[in-house]
């Protein structure tokens, strides 16, 4: 084992259990392990966490204790959205070293089926995942990973940056996955994290016009100030009928019917309403999750011929994501952190997330 | 206008109405119209219509009166599978002459808006559909149509084999946009007239293993006569979970998860089933129509990134039809002609497609 | 026919001619032809051109008399980059009226073959386009076209910008079929009109980082002017071999491999070395013309699976080009034309357009 | 180390040097290395290879020393195209046991670097291709190689059909990646060995019409025996101007212009008569090498917007190429072994496929 940072701390980490309970305790690796480099297998790297940001799925592990098939059956560790320092590696390493700033990629997949050697490793079929049971989570002091998961960080990039690439892998998958080109005339359903983050990408990529829906006006706000001028935004009342709400998107888009609309809200409604909007041959393209089965209204779907598509994680955007980041392209996705905690705080960091009432857009949970 | 077929007998078309009757009775343009030269506007053509297929949609007029929001609200004449002569041209035709035996592509788009523009004419803002109301179908003894939607026979397809060209460019369209490949691991759900050419087309362009189901083991046998060796089947029972039908699929391609699914029932449980067959990244292609809503697993469907795409109609399917048939790939399409009635005994004819006790797979109406 | 805008000055138009002459004289259709309507076909209307901007097909038609197959046999009218009012419409025109200010899409056709069914007029197999001998230009008073490829200009576009959307619609068709996406790391080559336009709109289209190269370093500089921060360019050093150009592009690009080089200079050896600096599966995309021939390295293409594509002129780019110079998406296109010339001076126009050190990007003519 | 198979013969393999001599000499693993276990890394097996074909890349390495820059600069052992039994595996192996019979897959990727995330490993930065120098080929008796590119044979697969999988990956690569469809209309540019496995494939695929060409009569003739009727055919005549085949192509296609155009020669002449023959917006698709240079007809290219596109090796194929080989749908690939000899005559076996007179199309080298 080469390591030349000092460890100095105790490795702790932010815990929910069945009981819907939240709590701080010891976790592993123990510095011991650490130091005598046990804790290492060949490629992996012990990564300092500095940064982690809160996801709805942290927030719904916490209180629900599942997110479909996935369940919390034990003591289990909550993250996945980290930045911090390498302060060991495995001999077999040789592309980090003690002290490099990295990104971590929370996925652990097998590199040997077919998704994997397709390169759709976010489909991996024995995939370990952060912070999905049973596999523990980032948001600990200390944690081991595989060095090719851990993305060097450039000068330009703070580990609070670093943090919000895994959110940002999210919406860079969606616009890749949706195809969403420069001039299409576009629909973000949902002004939240993901709705934000898929936002600044779309804008990125060139759809115009955009229009942006949520059921909040303070989020509709936020939206605005996120990406500056043209946005259109879209109030949705609760009680309007999809056919109401699609009328809506295509009046804030000035009559024209949407090639592509991206789903962030994961609600059967606002679905619909998408689906009602976009063109013959467009593309209805959901991020994210929401209740087991829904109801779509099929016809529509058939005779305009729209595709209705899905994504699941995302497989190949960090280096593309510190790219955009780090040249300015994406620089606004900086402004989503709305508040930060020290890990000692970090069962005030989840109450904080959530909350409605708090206004917060992304909590960060710092460990520097 | 030249001429040089000779007329005798009468116009007639078959009728139905918004009281679900069906008869016979004259239909325009009438024999001293065609003479006359009266009967054609620039770039159309008079054809004496010699085979016509009846399709589910014709039933489905007769008896329910209307698909989705295409209503028979008036007296209306059926039919849009045809295959005719030329007897007359206006003079503006160039490349047909009386005498060309054609396929009728019974679409009459616009040219102008951005699906025709963009090769997607089936998606035409103003489309003119043959027997969609209130546009009269082709069940006719003459009619009306651009040249240019007219497509010459070659010697070694009859008529009928003409009128086979209409379900077989539906098929057609679904492998194209379904993107059916190669080597694909395949589910056809439904074995009804389009489940079968479907099936015929996928077989052709190389998808291996196929797997085809449907509710009758008569029409399953039926498949397997068609194809020959190797055809997988799934008798679907009653009463079977989604979740044991999409097990039966993958159970009877060896454990294969299909890449692809091509739903040729419009029933809720047999996508549904299809959704929870499909491998990580697999498209669920929908042919045809259902109910207005349906509900959907949605889960499944964002956590194994499938595509639920759709079908309308067709667009760019004749020239490539014809030479499928007409070259011997496709000619097991003429098995599925089960049952032939004169023009005049139409009603017969509608009457045994209509009856499940049949038998019939696809009833023609002839004229020759 | 409908008009109610007057007309004053008499038709005339820019010719050249095979011994390279250009000069002025007068042109169809006459002021009486067009009080009269006889100009005017179904479906034609009657444009008062206000600003065509010279393209370098333009100068080369007038200086070499040919484009490969396409020769100056006779007297013969250039420009096909214009915008104009419209001054009258035949009665069968409903979506345009005199004094609507439209830009013209240069193109005309057929509407019935292949490549125009399937959604690509550009490859028309009898199309006819403006200033392609012996199909006259635009660059007259008065023109007619046909109301469909008349694109009604916004309240924000002036009539100079609706002349730009001619090579606007080059680079948004190059974009598009290249696939340049959000993240793309990309090369364009050439920073003369074309070069510029496809670089707005490459980073428009999210590409990062991007380099342009030239031969001239004042190009380059105008290059960074137009698109500010973060442009990386390249001068090309003629004697330079193609493996130094290429290692010259990666260096640019940070070490990073090309997803994709924009070719905009036609020259054997620019599209060499891009060829060298590309991707494993990477793409060649070349925009505009060269030599009959052209001598490529084989083994290169074949061992990185590079893909070398073509662009032919465009189609269905009008409406989005529209959209992204109204919104400012691509508002920067202005600042392309440097040089305004009146109808009156077009020799002059062209004399400056074809002049290297005049500095000139888009020379414009202008008839306000 | 697991073993059951009894070892008895001495490990051989087959040599070339820079000297263009060609022998068969004692070669590693020993038969006391794979006794022993130290033979083997973690994830590998010791294959006892039985069949193996000899490529035109063999006897290029032989009689030229060289592929492009891949040199043979020391005694290497030749041969790519093999299936064997299992003799032995790492304890870390659990997928397969001694007396599995499978095919090898011949590469070994890092699965670390962007194209093998992405799923192109055939373009992996650091692969070891197996008999690309310096890494030894597979015409021994024992291999080891990792169990993940060992593909098990099914009962109805023998190692010869095994060993003709590589070269139908070949094919297999570029119908997918040419994207070969139903009823496209094609051209195979060359009857060889690679050639005439991709007419297999492309009439699989439902390619139709399909025209074949070779200067070879003898060729044509072994083509249209290969697939039966409606096969095209164009004997080529040296002196011939591209101009004048591509017209030989579309009159033998009755006058059809070919969506696509799979070449399998490698002459600069024969690409040039291609980019002449296929459709606007046509791909010419090039599998196999040539010449470092060539010159290709750009204008061509570029007006008709034609996709020149290449192949690398393949990823992803073996487990539908087993597939397609044991369902019966590419049985006629047997057929292309025309010549078989015994690993003692591997020397005699390599004249024969070098000596055009000898009419051999893959000659197998067996070790039974």
């Amino acid at each position: 084992m080469s390591q030349t940072v000092e460890l100095v701390k105790e490795n702790i980490g932010v815990y929910t259990n069945p009981e819907h309970k939240l709590w701080i305790a010891p976790a592993a690796p123990s510095i011991d392990e650490i130091k005598s480099g046990s804790a290492l297998a060949p490629g992996e790297v012990v990564v300092e966490i500095k940064s982690t940001g809160i996801c709805g799925s942290d927030v719904h592990f916490w209180h629900a204790g599942c997110i479909g098939p996935m369940i919390v059956e034990d003591d289990h560790i909550l993250g996945h959205e980290s930045a911090g320092q390498v302060v060991a590696v495995h001999p077999s390493v040789t592309h980090l070293k003690p002290g490099d700033r990295v990104a971590v990629e929370p996925n652990i997949p097998c590199h040997a089926c077919r998704p994997c050697l397709t390169g759709h490793y976010n489909g991996c079929e024995s995939v370990l995942f952060r912070s999905t049971p049973p596999v523990p989570g980032l948001l600990r002091r200390y944690i081991t990973h595989p060095a090719v998961w851990c993305h060097k960080l450039p000068q330009g990039l703070s580990y609070e940056d670093g943090a919000l690439l895994e959110p940002l892998s999210v919406a860079l998958a969606a616009i890749d996955r949706a195809n969403v080109r420069l001039g299409d005339v576009a629909v973000i359903c949902g002004a939240g994290p993901i709705g934000l983050i898929t936002l600044l990408c779309a804008r990125a990529a060139g759809a115009e016009p955009i229009v942006i829906t949520d059921i909040d006006q303070g989020r509709l706000d936020f939206a605005r100030e996120l990406v500056g001028g043209n946005l259109r935004t879209l109030l949705v009342e609760r009680g309007q009928t999809e056919a109401q709400v699609a009328e809506g998107m295509r009046a804030a888009l000035g009559g024209l019917e949407p090639d592509v609309a991206l789903e962030c809200t994961g609600v059967e409604s606002s679905i619909g309403a998408a689906i009602g909007a976009v063109r013959f041959g467009g593309t209805v393209f959901v991020v994210g999750v929401g209740k087991n089965e829904m109801r779509f209204p099929f016809m529509r779907l058939s005779t305009r011929e729209i595709d209705l598509r899905f994504q699941y994680r995302y497989a190949n955007t960090w280096p593309k994501a510190i790219r955009l980041v780090d040249s300015g392209v994406l620089a606004a996705v900086r402004k989503l952190v709305t508040h930060r905690f020290d890990l000692a705080d970090a069962v005030k960091a989840f109450e904080t997330s959530a909350d409605p009432k708090s206004g917060a857009i992304k909590v960060q949970i710092t460990n520097l």
